[in-house]
């Protein structure tokens, strides 16, 4: 094997603190470092797992760090030199700010899904599209909905032909550590006037599908949730069409004796599987909901944990940026066992 | 005009409440009273309002009202025959047991959505089959969720033609004053396995219309949120579909310059225009939100306030029942201008 890929994580928020903790447990990457602009609880704790530290603006953020007690290990611009390639976890709209000193220092960038399609010119879900990342400079990983979506369609797309998705959303208001975000009680049609723009965005991966997508934000922390309705090309019968659900380990058919009544219960599940985090990086879906109708039209209900099933996307992103592996579904294999994506065999996954 | 219908109020809950309310508004009814089984803050209020109260059990409620300083006018049989039709609002299921009290006392009654549609034989909505309850026994007004379906999807069928209609309900988990309800914080799809029961209630009162729906519950009291998309057999454009909304007082198009951004604003404007516990008793559809897609499909969303949306229903169906209006848009204009519905000028409803 080639030398280990060097990875920076530029901002170590939600998706920052996640995609760190996977690179570490690939076999084929390495983890320069993570930048902050400041030191809080995640800090405290990236510095206790030995991840190197750099500051956003050292000037500025170095005696704060000093007085948390954290090491610096520099600038995030030190970090980025050293990098192969930049996984950019900064908040929304600070992507595209960023890629400035990207392009300057020379170095390949993943974005997440907040930024703009247009930052980088090539949106990525690691079924869909693999092959378009090879070799790119820039590189977005879609969001956590699009790529619930992108990973569903894709696969029904591919078995059995959609001739139009019909999707309606119900989007968490906030994550649990989010204090600012509401409704607190209401439902929110955000967008009022449709579509949401979660259609156009599976279409900056899958552009061939017609899709219309409707949103509404909820009370809850947990994950999101979709109804999917999607008329088919093909006929399947409902057991083809869980076969071919089955093929895909991103892709969890809940069984109905494991009675996961709604999303608290997934996330419970992640909870006593040892999981990092509790995270559920695959698509829940209902198999109970999971419905052919009399015309032939796809149903289904599943939940999107919104804070981790881009995790494993960014790590193919890596592998097919950096050229490491040109086959998606050799890479998508080795994150899948490396994160114990589809392994749902608790001590296994995560010995207590 | 004849004499005025004795109404009887049997159960005095969210709906029995609003119902006697309603009631007291019309010009040809009159309340002879409703039943309580304890006194509460409700019985407080009704007491003050003058109703007549009667007990369910006299004998083992009556100590309990006469403690609480309420005047009990008998039991709720005594009320039952002084009235020529009963309202049940009792709990969910509890109608039909006390369909064999009506049935021995010869008296007819109207059911809520919370029975089954076996127990009346005819489902009712004002505006899709007004005459199907005229001279009937017993007949149940559907749910809250059903009635705002059928309302919308049959001035839409009847102006174009439904093929098919495909509703996500995202359903309020409990009343404000629900102590019991949840989710707390998450969202669930109920029921897992499609289709959920309101396309099966809508067809009670619309059998021919083609309806596929799936719901869920999340942590909220405010309203339902309806996302319905209908395939048409004519090809409307967007301003005719509005034009025919327009014609429905209970179909309430929001304007988008009123900035009801969701549920909570809809309540909000309800408290502010005065109108009785805030009730919006109108579908509540974002004007914004109404769109003829490229395949000439109607997306829209709308609210429906679960507390009320059926008052003005149970009223048409007192007229239609008695046969003491036989004309459905004439019982549904009467009952709009009696309850300010369609109304939206806050001082000519309600006096500051």
């Amino acid at each position: 094997m080639a030398d280990k890929i060097k990875v920076a994580l530029n901002g170590y928020g939600t998706i920052g603190k996640r995609v760190a903790d996977a690179v570490m447990r690939q076999d084929d990457m390495t983890l320069v470092g993570i930048a902050k602009t400041k030191p809080d609880y995640e800090a405290y704790v990236a510095s206790h797992k030995g991840y190197p530290i750099y500051a956003v603006d050292p000037a500025k953020a170095g005696p704060k760090f000093k007085a948390a007690g954290i090491e610096i290990a520099g600038s995030n611009l030190d970090m980025i030199k050293k990098a192969d390639i930049v996984v950019d976890c900064a908040p929304e709209g600070i992507g595209e700010e960023n890629k400035k000193i990207y392009e300057q220092l020379g170095k390949p960038a993943i974005f997440q899904g907040g930024e703009e399609h247009e930052v980088a010119g090539t949106s990525f879900n690691a079924a869909a599209n693999y092959g378009e990342a090879i070799g790119k400079k820039f590189v977005r990983v879609v969001s956590c909905n699009t790529t619930g979506l992108c990973r569903l369609i894709y696969a029904i797309d591919k078995a059995f032909g959609v001739q139009k998705a019909r999707v309606v959303l119900v989007r968490r208001g906030g994550d649990p550590n989010d204090a600012k975000r509401g409704p607190l009680n209401g439902i929110v049609p955000d967008p009022i006037q449709l579509p949401s723009h979660h259609g156009p965005d599976v279409q900056t991966v899958l552009p061939h599908i017609n899709i219309e997508t409707a949103a509404m934000k909820v009370p809850t922390t947990l994950m999101h949730m979709h109804f999917v309705n999607m008329s088919l090309k093909k006929r399947p019968s409902r057991e083809e069409v869980l076969d071919v659900l089955r093929q895909w380990p991103r892709l969890w058919l809940i069984p109905s004796w494991y009675n996961i009544k709604f999303t608290g219960d997934a996330i419970e599940f992640g909870r006593e599987l040892g999981r990092s985090r509790n995270d559920i990086m695959e698509n829940a879906i209902w198999e109970e909901s999971v419905t052919v109708d009399k015309e032939g039209e796809f149903n289904a209900f599943q939940a999107i944990h919104q804070e981790s099933d881009v995790i494993p996307e960014n790590i193919d992103c890596i592998r097919a940026m950096t050229g490491i592996e040109k086959d998606g579904m050799k890479s998508m294999a080795k994150t899948n066992k490396a994160l114990g994506i589809g392994n749902f065999n608790p001590w296994k996954l995560a010995p207590p």
